[in-house]
């Protein structure tokens, strides 16, 4: 392509601004529907305990309740992300696994009575003795909280040769790292509207994998999954919070089809925090060899998660750690050891990074401790070591496009390393590399798109992907505008809904952009066909020299001549009798491993970037003052530089709550840090100054070169603020979240081990 | 294909049966949108006069109201289904033109305080002179309605020779007829919610031309088609009323963007009988030329119709008439002319039939007249003239399929002709037929389809059809089952919403089943192509070897070798990462006249049926006993015989009440039968024993063979139940309907005469 770009890397507004800005969008907990009822469910108060008996009698007797389930009202099917780890029942029968673990349910005419109704449901429990650590959890003797023993799965990759790595390397450094609870904070609250009618289902869900939550919620509800429909509502965030079927969808589909009105379950903010998906919390023992110029030569990560009671995405996260435990440098001889282990605490699952942020925060500290020990600049051991385009990641997967080196450079001197202002000022860099693309989970990684040009000139487009408030519409409109050489304002693009769009994955594994847009592409390109032929007769040129830009046509060497789209549509509709409409699919080329002890191809492609930081800390007090952090991020071409900054600037500040404010607070299997005022999340002015460089390394395979930057943003910010603190004064933090408490204790420990 | 089928011609219920028998379904006038207001709108209480002043300010100051709008808030811009003919303006700037014409409108927060604030508008009219008689209209001096004079369009076709024709004719005929106007009394009143959200207008209106309405509402509106999205209400039934842009579409969708809030506007039924489209009042003097043997050899039809005050599907509805004035029979020498007239009368729009309705009771009529004059049986002399398959019709036209002496023949038959039980009784036939599959009004007929076969084995079917209470859902739902070979509640199809679906006229012209049954059988066909590629790997033969039936695929030749659908799906999902999904076009190869006065290829097909009535008149009271109707169709391969037959019963009763019960009571440009009452339609206990016969005479460009049948069932009643009349008591009526008081003056003139 020759021609320069119209619309690819432009700073355009999001086609939904306006009615977001105006606050016209409707949220689902905007929904109302005619007759619609209110669901809640009771749960269990103790985190382990059998079920004897329910008693819902009196609940049901309270005017305003329509009804009141319990188990004996479901199909009783177990569930879950992956269908043969399923251990989830919508309402437990026999056992609560969790102070939080569903048991009954009611629906009313409104909240209150559906309160009051929950409080009249009598549960008589017999408590068990619960087990809240892992390693506890693990021994012989512990309460045993599944059949099959608390071990929920463990998972072995292996490359290269590690002892022979070891024996090779000059140093070799083994550091314990612990990662902490954390919640999405999404401020919608996560629920749905479920709608039986006639004989089928409809559920609105503010959920990022409309498709696979339609299969799944069929299998859970033993239906065929052609009666259910599921249809996205609008939601500002996901986070990965929104990545599963939960058993509010259940619920209130039964629900709905006893009383046959819509019924409605909504989390409280208390719910969101008590009993809602967390982000795994780690242990990671980390174990790397090093020669003495600072090669990295060898790596062995052991991990242990705390799975909580219920399987959920613990062992697609368990995956991705096994790939992104080594994936930024070039080491050969890695091997990865997970073990998910089941315990009475709330139940995580996906979360933006999948399991990299945690990591990343062992391996990118590790770095520093390396560089320390061999007395080598850590901006220099990090670029001697990256990876680069067309390299061979240590899993044989091809390197498309890698812009590491340049992420660490321009990080580093936007943040003016090694120069300090200050005295007691600390600089810290840390890198990330963040699989995207998506990710073969379910062996499919495919995308389809329509285009269908309409008499007046204006394009449908119909994409199987999820707006989950990223973005993803506006980016695969500006995809389609440029391919078709129309103008964005011309493209209305239908997303969302089962009975409307292709079968798709959803929104994760940063792989919309990289995947949908490959779709659209090749859908445009085929409607551009198609016009060019009506346009040539038009033009009495050949299709071959034509070229679309902004809604006209032009012949390649005519300047003057040119049509405008509406008037070529309008003579293949009207005179030709012709519509005009293009088909795209994109499937990736990823290869399987044979042996589970391999890695294979998981992903196609790669994002890099690196995270710069200047703090101060107050020794008096462990306060670290954040004075600025620079993210530079390789996400190939921005297809809308603006949200891409958005994205980054967005997961910065996740990535600041993750790294100093954020921890579910949990006693004895209790969140107690339910509320904004004990969990804490960084505001507005909490940020430091924040400055995003967009290292656009075109991906070949990429549309217009594009990648993926949804969740790389996040994972970088940990490591980079402890080697800030380090290199400030001296204390290194291995658990997170490095709070005040937590630092000011650290140095009074370093200054008593100095007086000692 | 030799294998039998599964699903077309098979009673099966229809998809949206369930909800719509449950009460399930919403109609326009159960949706209810947050802030929704209520729009009302203020008509001309004169035929005709000029507006001198609008004072809103009291109607503005009442509480409850949110806007007033008069011609002043409107672009200005008038329309009409055909563009040059654009004579109508949402709101009346200057003069008023018929009693309901609209003159400002308001929005409030309910129905009450917008009829109260229509009452506190107050409009000067300086009254003018108004002529309801569309002869009187023609005369010199006659009030001049529109600027250009009362002339609305003069239309002209003549094909072979007439003079000719009716020299060498033995006997000619020449009588006139009148129709009366009538109206569609769907049991939902017109309507639609608009609602401009940022900078873009959704409107949900009970439409049968969902995308047309969108085109030509952001016509009216002066802004870009890319604006307005159209959604189709749920309706019950169409019959032509549903088929142009309303006033009130423009009205509450310039409310709404004045208020920012959904605004309905809701006819009353009173609105549904004073100012609504109306069938067209036809004047006929047909001239027809025959040989001694019967042999039809010229024919010359003048029409003048009352356009009433404004243009609306008049010019189409001649276009129409010009056809079908000369279709059921060899005639090779024809001449219509057509005079469209403006008066001070309500305006008519669509119905059922198009037309054909009022000029076959003069067709059909006369055939008895001739019949009589020349000693013929009636059946013979229709049999000895009826066109059969193969024919050139006079337009040229090839006919691909034809049944109609086989539905002369079953009709006869069945009614028992010409066997009289009782003296008094009265049998009479007649015959219809009708063009279908589409006609080009706007050079278009042409259809899209999208197949989408999911994971679960579920297919989501997208079309551009409309279903407007006929059943189109079904029809095509039955269609892709049998050309893909799955089951259909497999199927799910998308229809009606112009963001969802691709481009298309909308539903009349008995077009549905045949064009979009074509584009929906290409589609399957194509995603059956890839379903049997990856078929054909996993059961390893060729893909040649295949056929699906009821959501299976076997292998020909080996009995016992199949595969589930959903099977193939999920592997070419989940192992191959292969979406699998198909695209259908249809164009029919119709072509235009160069010169005006030619007729060209209008249609692509032709569906014909026979009424054959029995009955018995009291002479005493001129009250007619229908004892029973048949009504033989060839409507090509019935898709679904129980819809069909469903389409000619309803139709028939439409023909009862167009016959026998209904007229539009006007005086002096007021409509005073705006009710239920002084409007009477039969309802089932009026109607006599009633007999559908379906001809399936395959046509070779249907789907399955199918032509169509929403029409014709209506258009032969009224000149069978003229005939049977006839027959009983030898008195002809010339003039619709033929309602008691009518007969017995009648019959009371003939005993005059003979007493004379």
């Amino acid at each position: 392509m020759n021609i320069s770009l119209s619309y690819i890397g432009k700073r355009l507004p999001r086609a939904d601004a306006l009615e977001k800005a105006t606050g016209e969008a409707l949220f689902l907990s905007d929904l109302k529907f005619p007759g619609m009822l209110y669901g809640k469910i009771l749960r269990s108060p103790l985190p382990h305990a059998r079920i004897i008996r329910i008693e819902t009698v009196q609940a049901k007797r309270l005017p305003g309740v329509r009804a009141v389930i319990t188990a004996e009202d479901t199909p009783g099917i177990k569930f879950s992300s992956v269908r043969e780890l399923a251990d989830k029942l919508p309402l437990e029968r026999e056992k609560v696994r969790f102070i939080g673990d569903e048991v009954a349910a009611v629906a009313a005419v409104d909240q209150e009575i559906a309160e009051e109704a929950l409080a009249l449901i009598h549960v008589d429990y017999e408590e068990l003795p619960a087990v809240f650590d892992p390693f506890e959890a693990l021994k012989e003797g512990a309460p045993r909280i599944h059949e099959n023993g608390n071990t929920a799965l463990r998972m072995e990759k292996r490359t290269g040769d590690t002892e022979k790595g070891f024996q090779e390397s000059s140093l070799i450094l083994e550091n314990e790292y612990w990662t902490q609870p954390t919640a999405h904070c999404c401020l919608e609250p996560r629920g749905c509207v479920a709608h039986w009618k006639s004989d089928s289902l409809t559920v609105w869900s503010a959920t990022q994998i409309p498709h696979v939550l339609k299969f799944d919620l069929a299998y859970a509800l033993g239906i065929s999954s052609r009666k259910v429909r599921v249809i996205q509502a609008l939601m500002g965030g996901g986070f990965g919070s929104r990545l599963c079927l939960d058993p509010k969808e259940i619920i209130a589909s039964i629900l709905s089809k006893k009383i046959g009105a819509p019924v409605r379950i909504l989390n409280t903010r208390e719910e969101e925090f008590k009993i809602s998906r967390i982000r795994y919390p780690f242990f990671i023992r980390l174990k790397t060899g090093v020669k003495s110029d600072g090669t990295l030569s060898a790596r062995e990560a052991k991990v242990v998660v705390d799975n909580g009671a219920y399987h959920e995405k613990g062992a697609a996260v368990l995956t991705n750690v096994a790939l992104t435990c080594a994936i930024h440098y070039r080491i050969r001889n890695v091997r990865f050891e997970g073990l998910l282990v089941y315990t009475n605490h709330v139940y995580g699952g996906a979360f933006r990074g999948f399991g990299n942020p945690q990591i990343t925060f062992a391996i990118e500290s590790q770095m520093d401790e390396i560089a320390s020990r061999l007395k080598i600049d850590p901006v220099e051991l990090r670029f001697r070591n990256a990876n680069e385009a067309g390299d061979r990641l240590f899993t044989e997967t091809n390197i498309p496009s890698c812009g590491l080196k340049a992420c660490i450079e321009k990080a580093a001197h936007a943040i003016g390393w090694p120069h300090k202002i200050h005295e007691d000022e600390g600089l810290g860099i840390a890198c990330v590399a963040h699989p995207g693309g998506g990710h073969r989970f379910y062996k499919f990684n495919a995308a389809e798109a329509h285009v269908e040009i309409m008499p007046g000139g204006e394009v449908n487009l119909y994409s199987g992907a999820s707006e989950i408030g990223q973005g993803a519409n506006q980016s695969l409109i500006q995809i389609c505008a440029e391919e078709l050489g129309v103008r964005p304002d011309q493209v209305k693009i239908i997303l969302s809904d089962t009975d409307l769009t292709p079968y798709d994955l959803g929104a994760f594994a940063s792989r919309t952009t990289f995947v949908h847009g490959n779709a659209v592409v090749a859908a445009a390109r085929d409607a551009k066909q198609r016009l060019f032929e009506f346009a040539a007769d038009q033009l009495e040129v050949d299709p071959s020299d034509l070229f679309a830009r902004e809604g006209k046509i032009f012949v390649r060497g005519t300047p003057g001549k040119s049509i405008d789209i509406s008037q070529v549509v309008q003579v293949a509709y009207f005179q030709k009798g012709t519509p005009i409409s293009g088909y795209g699919h994109f499937v990736d080329r990823l290869s399987f491993p044979k042996d589970p002890l391999d890695y294979g191809d998981m992903f196609p492609t790669f994002s890099y970037g690196a995270h710069a930081v200047r703090l101060r800390v107050d020794r008096e007090t462990g306060r670290i003052h954040l004075l600025k952090i620079v993210a530079a991020h390789d996400l190939g071409k921005a297809i809308n530089p603006v949200m891409a900054e958005g994205q980054i600037l967005g997961a910065l500040a996740q990535g600041i709550g993750f790294s100093i404010y954020e921890k579910l607070l949990i006693r004895e299997g209790n969140v107690w840090s339910d509320n904004f005022r004990d969990y804490v999340i960084p505001t507005a002015k909490d940020l430091p100054q924040m400055e995003t460089i967009l290292v656009e390394e075109e991906d070949p395979l990429g549309p217009f070169g594009a990648k993926g930057v949804g969740e790389p943003g996040l994972v970088a910010t940990a490591p980079a603020i402890a080697n800030a603190i380090y290199d400030a004064i001296g204390v290194r933090i291995f658990d997170l979240p490095m709070d005040q408490t937590k630092i000011f204790r650290a140095i009074r420990h370093q200054s008593q081990k100095k007086e000692d």
